[in-house]
């Protein structure tokens, strides 16, 4: 976590999965972190998922112009074809620019 | 889940559990999303934790005053203040506008 988010592209993913192929999933979902570390104006990635089947994922960009970048890149579009044949019931996109931020942390 | 967020403010509160007080947490957290669900300008909530301790939720408003308020209200304060002493390792709070959003489905 990171505290000054301001001015950059936060790329909300929210997911419910399918079940099916747990381990194809958890494959696929590695080799996107790793890819979109690599590219242009990447700026971190937060994800998680709850017992409820529930999973928040923010990428954060340092503008529009990567987010769209990594929105269109080749092997980004395939694993999404891929998501949308097997992997997810149903999800949600949610592109947002940050406005302000804050981190606290115990002293 | 739904479709059309842009020009929703989205809260993006990103949080690590101490551990501690794990019965009054979760009463809070839920006295927290009902009191959101009844301010004016409230269009939702997401929240998600993971086993690595990782939590992400996120609350959507109909605009910044509506996002505001919710963070000056008096109740919402005094949460936090606790959230502080007792719950909460560290967090990160992440202030967007939605610039669009969609939505998919299984058919």
């Amino acid at each position: 976590m990171r505290s000054d988010r301001s001015g950059q592209i936060v790329v909300i993913f929210l997911s419910i999965r399918t079940g099916a192929d747990d381990a194809g999933y958890g494959a696929a979902a590695a080799a996107m972190e790793s890819l979109a570390a690599a590219q242009p104006g990447y700026r971190g990635i937060e994800s998680t998922r709850g017992t409820d089947g529930l999973g928040i994922t923010l990428s954060f960009w340092a503008d529009e112009a990567s987010a769209l970048q990594w929105r269109d890149h080749p092997e980004h579009k395939a694993i999404r074809d891929a998501g949308r044949d097997r992997w997810y019931q149903r999800y949600e996109v949610i592109v947002c620019a940050a406005q302000r931020s804050y981190a606290w942390e115990k002293g």
